[in-house]
């Protein structure tokens, strides 16, 4: 990698993130001021050259959304505008996600109305990790390399050393594919949490397709947000028989009563990902474990300037998307 | 509907729907001679003046798929430099669907792509039926009516009268939110056919969630392209006591071994719809129903040229897309 | 003006200013849902049917500058999805005005960025009143209407009938041509703050050009962010003689310690209009008189509808543009 | 040329070209799958990265027209979304040429259709070889490399070492610049097919500019379709006195009956380029003799790739195109 | 023809033209300001509003070219700004259209260039009289309507009643279908005038391909510009025994030497149309004659304004482009 | 800078800039042909092979402002069809800047529409000097540098050594940020002409801030057009005392009685830059006094290459933007 030629930004909401990436990487972290002024507009001052530069910007778009959003837009100008080569935008959590269709009539698409936006401000490649849903790379019309979690995920679970007696637990139908990955890294079952009606007009009943009796497990999600769905998982799986249940996800967004309720739940571990900054929780909860994405990300950037393959890279940390 | 203003072209693959659509509407269908040369190029020569008005061109992306899109582009193409005043694309069965996200490394998002040209060609609305994945409206920046046909299908077995023992079945668990909807329509519960492996490198199993015993099962899917997976469930179903097995799907592409398939199957009736045109099947497979769209794909025509609301017309037909 | 096919919609920060909008063009208020959830997404959801019809948002966007933006932007996308004819945006107050140019090197222009964000969201116009600097129109491809405020104000002066002996004062060099409008809107004299290094290196001088002495003197703006310059400036005033100083502004932004310091300065009266909401500041600031825009706006609207001259209907209210 | 740099990729229509390109750059071939599906979806999975790199893909949209243009859509959306750093598109027969113009009204302008689609997907550059309209080079708004194929053809007829007793020959009016072309490469005179009717409402009738007795003429065109109009044109030269007529074109699309009629036909040799590929015609037309383009296209990548003049190069093998 | 809705404006190259344009098409002409300054800089300012209003911009870029197509880009520019509702831009004579493709390497393609210059203003329509090369028309994404003005040339002749010894003679090969469609009209035989080297490096010779002995020759052309070819071809014609040579063109540019060489000339009579202003010219040349193209783009603008067809409209006038 | 990537060509405004501009640069000034044609066309011939080059072209829109802006967009699109690799535009004087804003309704914003047409046209990057408003850079969504002329001015009167008593004078209240720079270039005080109504419906009466009695005044302006406002200016300085008056411009645009008005005007020296050729006034104007641009842009071309960046070279030469 040449390193006179990429340089890489943090904006307010991954400086630890970025620092670590920066260090993998044997990059210096770009000086940048970001200013909230008094009335609420930002004002993004680069304090570095970016001339002829390819420039990576690193922002989730968690809490505060908008002026997080708004952050990396306005990074977006001031690199174009200072003749910045290459904008890459990597934003380990891609906030709106979950807005990726109409559900309703007359409602937005928000996420692609991101996409559109950070288009229309100038970056010319986006970087994420394990999008809520793979269909939004389509939204984009530059390169969009979405880098999958699981393998860390598994890594983590592989080094506890648990034992032989674990089960992966997908918490809806929805979650099959990303929960076989991880089921597959640890070489053990898997376990669908089944929320349906059998008959309209009845309530939902919470059923458990495959076994989880005498054993550990790991319930896997991409997204935890307020937790209210994840809670009553966990008590259907100690009452099928679970020893022991660990929930794992990659985003922790834990917004309202979430961190009370997982403290407040029998889940023995918390695991989740720094794509969203964690710092300002590990204090409140204690049983939370975070897993650096760094490593993968400054990889990423590495190969990006060494023109070579990203995923014969991922393949190192996890697995292709084509195996599932 | 101001009748003067609006125009339905059909081109050739969806000439009878295109038809049908018009007797619904009340509206003459206009004239446009489709040529495919020797050569393989193919000319569209619209007869009629469309200065200033609505034009709604009528194909389904079935096969031909690549010549049936270009026929599509090559129309639009026409329509604009021939000043129309706007352009619909009505898409009843949206060709490339299932090419919605890069599944490997390297991959195209087809999808995405045809959306893409649409537009490049001048389509200022995209109507669809049944779309494979929601997230497919958000490839546009027109706007794109996704119509559901669950309704439809509904509405087919519940003229049917087949009794209270009847149950909806999801061939996958991606399809659960549609089979949902089937089930709601038709008062009765759902099972969903659960492919799964129990452990990595153990051979697929399929296993039934839910009910099947003593009932007449409706396996529903948006899809039935060469109906390989469809005939694993098929027996399933009847070792897992199954009466009566049918098959629902809104698109029947029906490609290379398909019609032998059912033919030779203990599927009762396979029903779809018309999005693609099944007149050349009928005789080769005495099994199959076609339900037609054309009476809500008029509605929708006569509800955009009145500025009303489409989503509303589709109460009638239908469940709303929130309801899931 | 067709009242089936205009409909006003307000999002959050301009909730009481649309109902007065609304009241004046006898047009109902658009329902719509805006709704922030727990983790800081937002999601706005039209209530009412759109397709065919001209919409207009009503939304300044004030602090908080990037969520007021956000939801623009969102009800944009829901709008053009849903098929509305033209999405016109009247953003009375438009953040970012003052980051209009490259002050420094490697500085973003986010008042062109903005204007590029709606534009890209899909807006069809935009209507703002009294912008930053009149360059910013041509920050859009669209139609960009800007609407002058200074004859409201102008109107407010005469009618509080204050006798022959006032002078209009502008804050700075820049303001001049906005004072003078509103000089000639009185029929009075115009002084001019004047603050300069009469040498470099040497503190900085306020001055007044322009006599002051026993007179009422009216300082006008066009926006009042932190008020800090405004305080130096009215005890200048006083000193060089003026009876009464009373200030004036189109957008009171009031940020940080705004009110506090105007409360405890010697200002008769604080004016502004409630381009920005006010009503929550109206208890703390009992010398302000707010000066409601929302009928030159609403006739802006019947304009744009019947398709006659917006700047014709202006010189009712207010200078041309060109007058200065 | 920096051979890391530059891949080559074949689609279909063009395998044998591309390989032949690849021999005589130094460069692999890359390896790139294209599956048709039963149901003629296509899918082109880059086999290797292309992180970087200036990919060049070459397909000529010969018949199958539609299936051979999607294919270069598709490849062209797969380059773009994995990081190429320039997509050129070598398309050596251009289909559609013909329809550059609407020649009734309500038609479309397909070759300009095929320019935008090409743009739309991604292309940042085209190389075609002798276009039927150089004004096609218009319809792009990126880099268009248009090279003429005359002095191979010329080259061709030298080597045969015919005599002097030669005549080239024009079969209309629209052709004459390009068979002005061909008779100064072999310095020799010129003759042209002049059909037309010397009244109106009075049969078409043939007559001939120039001399042909007791010559060997070679009649030039750009394409040679359906053959339908070559014929006429044959006898007609041998009654005027010719010995021996050679036809010759760039680009055989010889569609219906042309192989036939060619065969049929007293032409002595029919001499073609490999822009459309002929393997599967060699067979049954003895009297073909094809011309390779690869070594001036594999010429034109090198150039490409270093820098330099493109139109410098093919003075080494043709006439610029300001000579004529 | 809705009579508010539409408005004609005229810049400084077509006054005379557009206010005929209004008189037959029953429409006042709209004021409009167009001030060049001292230092070059141009001002058009729009004296009526246009909101909502379909504009017609009426403007040949004949000479001064630079300046008169900048006219038009400032006035479309005005017009966005202003709200019209559609700006369709009359260029009558279509500057550049020689500049239609690379003659040479490293030349620009101006026809094109000029194109997106009017999309990028705004321009919404395009309406052009007898293009250089029809080929034109693709270099817009915009309606483009090109209006053959020869039925107008061929009308002209006919009135004047010159017997039946007449033929149409079409200057080079390129001409020849222009010719025809002439040659129709007035019901006589065709004749082309051969430039051509019989062989390489020999002076180039001029044939006549026809016969105009004792017959009366009208040479016609699109475009006439210096004159310079169009005299030899004068002088031959009468060797070859025409007893009175005509020429006709539909734009006369006749730069430089062109109306003394006329002068000097043995033309009986040089025919030509008002698609660029030849008031100035008529004193100097007696012999001119003007026909005018008003009424045609009269009609057209009234067949645009009630939404009918262009092209039959044109049957009245003309011939449809096909019939050639 | 790597002298075989960079190639700089001057158009016809700037001939004389761009010489010495590659004469800083040690680059050879590249070949191009401009011919403009008898009726009005221009035709601009690139000489020498920009592939893969980085592009400069040297061009001020002085007067004829039209064409001149026309050479400049035909210059471009040659560079871009002969894949040139960015094309950077040289524009030391902006034409159209102060047409930055409607100033009256239903005006053209010709500045935004100059930025649109150079974007359309193909420019990646654009280079001004002392652009009238700031906010043009945002009419760009390329990088456009503006770079001060300042200091060379300051520079120029600081190698005069004229002594310390000297003031400068802003010759209104516009442009005292600009004078405001050469004051401290000069360590000297600062005027301000203040021209205004002391009440409305009374004379215009110009006065002075500051002093500049026994001093000699420098006059600093952007441009001087017509000279009619500065005429004034100088005799009401002389009044007020100063010994001497000198006047300097960045653009001496000098239309109309520019040049007699300073010729018998009461100025002592008139200082300019060379953005605009000076060349053809300087026998005329006997007391202009032109300084070069050409090393500063010299520089700018340099540090553009190298991917340093320009704001730190200026400081070399000038102020940032930033000190104001």
């Amino acid at each position: 990698m040449d390193k006179n030629r990429a340089i890489v930004f943090s904006l307010t909401s991954s400086v630890e993130l970025a620092k670590e990436i920066c260090k993998h990487a044997g990059l210096p972290l770009g000086k940048c001021d970001v200013t909230h002024f008094a009335d609420g507009e930002i004002m993004v001052q680069l304090q570095e050259t970016v001339r002829g530069k390819d420039v990576f910007l690193v922002q989730s778009t968690s809490a505060p959304v908008s002026s997080n959003l708004m952050e990396i837009l306005i990074a977006i100008d001031a690199c174009k505008r200072a003749s910045a080569k290459s904008i890459s935008v990597i934003m380990p959590y891609f906030g709106y996600a979950r807005q990726d269709r109409k559900a309703k009539p007359r409602q937005p698409i928000t996420a692609k109305l991101v996409a559109d936006l950070l288009q229309a401000a100038g970056a010319t490649r986006v970087i994420t990790m394990e999008l809520h849903a793979s269909q939004i790379q389509g939204f984009f019309n530059i390169p969009a390399d979405d880098i999958s979690a699981m393998c860390l995920i598994g890594n983590y679970f592989l080094e506890k050393k648990m034992g032989k007696d674990i089960v992966v637990v997908s918490p809806d139908h929805g979650g099959t594919t990303r929960a076989r990955k991880l089921a597959k890294a640890l070489d053990c079952p898997l376990a669908i949490i089944d929320k349906r009606r059998p008959k309209p007009n009845v309530a939902e009943a919470m059923n458990l397709i495959g076994d989880v009796k005498g054993k550990k497990a790991i319930v896997i999600d991409d997204i935890v947000d307020t937790a209210g769905t994840l809670m009553a998982g966990i008590d259907m799986l100690y009452k099928k028989g679970a020893t022991e249940v660990y929930t794992a996800c990659v985003h922790g967004v834990l917004s309202g009563p979430a961190v009370e309720r997982i403290n407040n739940s029998r889940i023995v571990e918390f695991v989740c990902t720094n794509t969203i900054d964690q710092s300002d929780k590990l204090d409140d909860l204690k049983k939370m474990r975070v897993i650096s994405v760094a490593e993968v990300l400054a990889s990423t950037i590495e190969r990006i300037e060494d023109g070579k393959s990203v995923s014969e890279m991922l393949q190192k940390f996890s697995y292709t998307a084509s195996e599932s």
